[in-house]
């Protein structure tokens, strides 16, 4: 049996990181009451499984936006992975996709797109946005991606300015010199944790930003059944449930609660995907019976690379994927279509001490 | 007063036994959260007992598919009990025969059918079922075992594979050479633990393992209405309300819980059976009291074995019954059939922090 | 100010008895589940102050069955008060006597009712009757305490057989053998705690109790609407909501959650008390806001007793009523009467994490 | 970033302040279950971000009963600032004008409203008033208090005495001699503390407070529906929903479930303000979302006087209003105008484990 065992991997990477880059990777904004939130809202969610069904045969594999994948398990975008590992995203992307799970490549990365494709070349990979209130070199950026055969546009909407993480104020955190982020196109003297990110992106962008990539568009970091009808009726063509793990607003309703409204919303239209606190495999196999298509990682892929560069993320992947395919078969689930609703306990019984209402979308 | 302590004989049971052996017996899968969740489950049901009752006489005599019973507590099937005392199953099978108390003999057992036959003759006792992928040997250990006196047939089927339980990685757990598995019939060089277990039974099985064995069947491990419902259709004499002790699929709904809606599916048509966390008089009462017929408890009488071989099984079912029989005169009942759901308060009122939907069968 | 201080008193008590005693009056059944949920259950039902009335006088005299009283805080009766002081259930009666509160006897005391007729003969007392197997016994002790000026009879029907309390067993718990139990009749070598109490006790006794006596009846240890609708159909004046202080029925509902459905079933018909967990004059003003006409507490004397005798019973009867007090003017209410529902949070929000449908009684 | 770490603010205040003092201040009334409750129902409010908006430019900017302020965040009445800081409520008052701030000044103040207006003539400031039994007195406060610029009178309802602080009896805290409390007209011999506060004060001394100062008033210490619409029927211009910080009736309602009945019940025709427990810039987000026209703080504008005068004060109230900013700014609104219900999960998704019934108003 390969044992995966986050906890063990992420208290390798507490010793062999400084503690500011750990915090920096590990913390969430202001009290962490969302960080906390996000992880125990998945335990709370109680799973219903089938007995007495022929699960020989257990098939993970999915396509996203027309991307085939191995597995319905994906890498989060995370900044500045050279950070945990001098080889950052491009181990991250090997590793990625010699488990067949996409990747997708954060804007604020230290390795562009075609490095990435130069070390992994058959992705899959997706590229996350940030807009920069320099619009052209915004253009320029996704441009650079989509020549590095990116496959879809992730802009991520619940960051229009930073959270306030108070380790990262206490540790005095910043960026190594040496760290670079040429994805940002830096000018001479900039960092790239600080480059004027836009405080102004609205819906309308989603439409700009599908025409200058010619890709399909995903929107991250929503949370609620209005932005996301709003998100497809731009034109976006995945809705992405995230709180930014617990990294911006402290406060938020933990994700597996949204996943619900956002679902009921828009799940019949658009692709839907989540992340924030996702641990099991068992976590997984609860977001896709909620009604996710796929389900992200970001600080455990990290862990991973951290603790053995691209071996380290395949570990971590394959063994997410081997406790999602245990938990398929324990749950008589056979393949990623088989799985439905009515593997967790309905929506007033989801463990969530808060009543029902917040799934029904408030503005449906 | 013959005074019951559960938790100072498991501890006496981990002082005694190495520790890979304790934990393969005392541990779950995983997180272990639907091993907490099963125990804290029966805490959080109240009890509304009734006053001005004549309890002088009770009564905990049942009959459980025919078999006449002293106590409608059970020995839930736990495999290998040789690991814990010399005398295993046999003298399990005496210590449950002494108190009138059903005993389940698992397939991965460290005796025969007959072995136990020949040390408690009288019963009573069913027999525990792994279907394995040679349907001929299923079909030899079966036959055996109705040649040993078994009554009835119990499917386990929460199993199809084995349940990731990170204890036993983590020890590096691995069966004794010297254990055997007589009930397997092991060709030589197979071990009780890994012989090849089918992972395609299905409802179809039911009928089948009736129509070899002459016996009614119970289906073993079903927390879903329409699990329950699909058994009783395909001939099931009984469903056993279970999630293996929260060793299979981490996350699991608690058994209590999985209770109200089995019974609400199949109480009528069919005998109710239920375990997982069982561990008071008190418990037994709130399970019966939801609908069950029988309640079972699989490590408290394995640490009774560990602690006094069939002295201590005796001791653990005396008391437990007993336990049983002193709240059934606090809560004014004289025996089984007085016990009715309203001593329990109600459903959404169970005291599961997670509404009542659950209980309302998803697919009747 | 007079600073009540019950943790400190109890504390106390702790410090000064032998650990058997002390245990024995502290102690719940089983694993004192009962015990703990008495006492959160007050802390969970929330206030509802009302502002800007004329609170200037504050009136905490009432009238139970006739009964006139300085306060609704009366002493539950408790087992054998001179475990824990030399002058026993006379000092209790002289303490709650000076404060104007109600005393109940116990049938298990150590001193007669004529005791303490004689210690405090102004009462105000009444009688708690444990029916024996021997009822010309039982009619005995009863006309003694009619004659000795008891001016109600209360039964404690919750005791059919005792709770098994674990402390005692481990304590190896035995009465001291000089401290007698005069009020019990006992015969040569009968010990005041074995007495053999009737099993068979039913809601007809309530109509010979009367009938023997010619005093209203209470019937204490009632937690369901139906049963508290055939006190009161049998003849009972009032209905005392109790479990025993969680010392029999381990599992057994909250006091405060059980008061509701017997308020709501026989309030308008009845008196209905209620005890359990209650050690503020803030849970008494719940108590009373949720339609009990009297609130008891049993411990809390009896530490009082310990650390002081009569003075210390009246420290803790006049800083409880004390506390009332400062709760209704702070609630905005002068005096009993005026305590309405509305001063506690609706049912569902009674702080209860289990719904709200014990409420509705059962069997109306 | 201005980090503020209200936390370690009041840990130096600790530091810095004689026990009883620091008691007196942090303490609340009896068992603390309000203190503690009111801060955890604000943690327990999940926020539900909008993203795509534009958010270059956040106004906190607000006007209260004509009064314009810089940000919703008001400066609650707390009693002999001088007891922390020898410049007392005139440094509150230079810090919370400094920063556009609303304070409200108490009735027991260690300095005068002339006082104040002279430190800082700007203001904004209002009066809060505890009515005397001598009410020629109260008057003559008044008045001078509108000669100094007060723009409205808040009347404290919830204490018509004093509540039970086990703190301040423990320490047994009294006020140092040469405090004073020139505001309050002190004969020779009287202390503030103990003047004579009205328990009379009624809804009809609304109209009288208006009449004979010619403000707006406000009554403070409101937590029911039924009394917030007397009070707006008695003329109050705005409810201010507050337990006194849970320094008075111990078991009260948190103020944040409070908050939702009062403002059900009068939001359409008065302002409605909250305090008790805020701590962060998502709570008064939280607050404003819910209804409330500004939120006000207590113990941490007096933790910042402790520390650095009027320095601190403004330390913390421009260290909260930036946090409102940025929770503002990620939760997609740009003023006040724009925070919206919807920002908070529906009622009985608040996070409350009581059900959502309170709500409603009991006596709309």
């Amino acid at each position: 049996m390969d044992l995966l065992d986050l906890d063990a991997l992420e208290a390798s990477a507490r010793e062999s990181l400084d503690r500011g880059t750990f915090d920096f990777i590990a913390g969430g904004a202001d009290d962490e009451l969302t960080l906390a939130a996000n992880r125990s809202a998945w335990d709370e969610i109680l799973l219903r499984p089938k007995v007495l069904r022929d699960v020989r045969q257990i098939d993970t594999s999915t396509t996203l936006l027309g991307t085939p994948l191995r597995s319905p398990i994906g890498v989060a975008p995370t900044a500045f992975q050279r950070l945990v590992h001098p080889e950052g995203e491009c181990a991250m992307a090997k590793g990625a996709s010699a488990r067949g799970c996409l990747m997708v490549l954060s804007t604020r990365a230290t390795a562009t797109p075609a490095d990435c494709h130069e070390a992994a070349p058959e992705g899959p990979r997706w590229y996350q946005v940030y807009v920069l209130n320099d619009r052209s070199r915004t253009e320029r950026m996704i441009t650079e991606a989509v020549e590095a055969g990116i496959s879809a546009l992730v802009l991520t909407a619940d960051t229009p300015v930073l959270g306030r993480r108070r380790r990262d104020a206490v540790n005095q955190f910043a960026l190594p010199p040496n760290l670079g982020g040429p994805s940002l196109h830096l000018e001479p003297g900039e960092e790239g944790n600080l480059v004027d990110q836009a405080a102004d992106v609205t819906f309308d962008d989603i439409g700009w930003l599908h025409d200058i990539s010619g890709l399909p568009v995903v929107i991250k970091g929503v949370v609620r059944a209005d932005d996301a009808a709003a998100c497809v009726e731009a034109g976006a063509a995945a809705v992405w449930v995230s709180n930014h793990g617990g990294r911006q607003l402290d406060g938020c309703v933990p994700t597996a609660m949204a996943l619900r409204e956002v679902v009921a919303a828009v799940g019949a239209q658009a692709e839907v995907y989540v992340d924030g606190g996702v641990r099991r495999g068992t976590d997984v196999l609860r977001g896709l019976a909620m009604g996710a298509d796929a389900v992200f990682v970001g600080r455990p892929p990290v862990w991973g690379l951290a603790n053995g560069g691209s071996d380290g993320v395949e570990l971590v992947l394959k063994g997410l994927t081997g406790e999602l395919k245990l938990a398929m078969a324990l749950a008589g689930v056979r393949n990623c279509g088989e799985i439905g609703q009515d593997l967790v306990a309905p929506q007033n019984d989801s463990g969530f001490p808060r009543g029902d209402d917040a799934r029904t979308p408030s503005h449906p």
